[in-house]
């Protein structure tokens, strides 16, 4: 029953059109975490540095977010991102980098998590993901993410590693990228063929689109009419959209098109402040009843 | 009952990565006609030149389009446009136009059409489209698109046709730069404080956003494999949209959003083919068909 999730874990300064934040919380772990942990207990494997300040080890575990995976490490730095959003808010620039830790080893699974039954791998070098798959016994759902960069240098390790895993959760420009298809149900198909039983290409603020052997589900995002901060929105999906799947303890084609409902809804509270903000004080109440009225907006004839 | 629409009437050269297609019959009205004909009958008002070839006018007739409000101007040319799109699509130049006769006056609503029940009234100068409102006797729906020149050079007038009409199906470029809103709900909200009961807001291969006073609907567009030629896809949405509307005799909400169903419908389907190739043949048992099958995808929880 719980979920493993591994990737990166930040400390972010985040500029919008209307304001800059400074040293919050941040990453894909962390936000696929906090979206999660409201279905199941989470299971958070990461490095971070000597730096990563108590306060945000506090949060996660208020979030009942199991930390025996967390390796501060010594002598290291946390991993550091500044972006700037564009004035619509749906494109943002890198404005400053530091990978620090995450330019060092990857962290281990540890053996207390070795039975894990679902698993997310928020993008990293793709070899790395496998090592973290060697640790694991048979988790009955290997999900995975991915990014351009390894798309482009790493492509036979990231076939493998797709070659590998139940799942893949990865933006549009990625999945194009990745098979060289520009129709995205085209291209969902080409990513079937390579292993992987389901595929959600998410498209930003357009929604996101399930592809799988028995067909194709479009579903547009919840519609904000106030949106703070993007980031983490895509990682915060992939959390309500596997934290639903783990819950339900299912992975059948209703359970996945219902999970691109959890992972919407759940998006589009993570976006509506900075950082983890709206994600760690939300009950679980306000998923379930947005979900059921995003799902009635959608009942149509 | 039937449906009045008046719009433009070109002869298209189409370029596709993949194929050109030249001297095709186009223009906003024709898409909009041979999508809504398989709902109710449609009256056509529109000008075209003398070059108009009689093949083109047989096509619309074998469609039962009423062309008693087409006028074939002498000594005029029909309006010529040549487009080009990018390689996924999504975009596309216009190449090459030349206006000929829809630089002259514009068409006129005959007496026989003036008891039209519903009419849209496709992209022209907003004040020919407040003339062509004054040849009806009392619509119980009109509906308008518009385009960026008219919203960036025609503002007042555009402003008081917009008070004028009960609806407007707009793009998403279109509706930012009306209200200067980024955010596509405040943009639609604020529309309907200009006159219109409902906004439809296009946004090309993602779907299309209805704002009412009663909410906001999200849908996505139906996912495609086979894109041919995306051109007159958001007024053949307008067709399918308003052939619905018409033909349920009806402007509820509930009604407004099933109207979104067909719309997306017949939009796919224009776009499998090049002019209006996949159009005039269809069924209407296609049609609700897929529309079924687009509402049974979007049932959710």
């Amino acid at each position: 029953m719980p979920l493993l999730v591994t990737g990166s874990i930040g400390i972010d300064t985040v500029i919008t059109p209307r304001r800059r934040v400074e040293g919050v919380l941040g990453g894909s772990a962390v936000y696929f975490a906090f979206a999660a942990a409201h279905y199941v207990p989470v299971r958070l494997v990461a490095v971070v540095g000597e730096d990563f300040p108590g306060e945000f080890s506090g949060e996660l575990e208020a979030r009942n977010i199991d930390l025996a995976g967390l390796e501060v490490r010594k002598g290291s730095r946390t991993f550091r991102w500044t972006g700037r959003y564009s004035e619509n808010l749906n494109e943002r620039d890198t404005i400053e980098v530091e990978l620090n830790v995450l330019a060092e080893d990857g962290p281990r699974v540890p053996a207390a998590f070795a039975d894990s039954d679902t698993v997310f791998l928020a993008n990293t070098h793709p070899t790395q993901q496998r090592t973290l798959i060697a640790g694991l016994n048979a988790p009955k759902a290997i999900v995975m993410d991915t990014m351009d960069l390894w798309i482009e240098n790493e492509r036979d390790s990231l076939l493998q590693t797709l070659g590998m895993v139940h799942g893949v959760i990865l933006n549009d420009a990625e999945a194009v990228q990745l098979t060289g298809k520009l129709n995205l149900v085209e291209a969902g198909e080409d990513i079937l063929r390579i292993g992987p039983r389901f595929v959600v290409i998410k498209k930003g603020a357009h929604g996101a689109l399930l592809v799988t052997g028995g067909g194709v589900t479009a579903i547009p995002a919840y519609p904000c009419r106030d949106v703070c901060d993007p980031t983490g929105a895509g990682d915060s999906f992939a959390g309500g959209f596997l934290g639903y799947l783990a819950e339900r303890g299912g992975g059948g084609i209703d359970d996945l098109r219902n999970a691109l409902v959890h992972g919407t809804v759940v998006a589009s509270f993570a976006i509506e402040d900075f950082s983890i903000g709206r994600l760690k004080d939300l009950a679980r109440e306000e998923i379930d009843r947005r979900a059921a009225e995003f799902a009635n907006m959608l009942r149509f004839l």
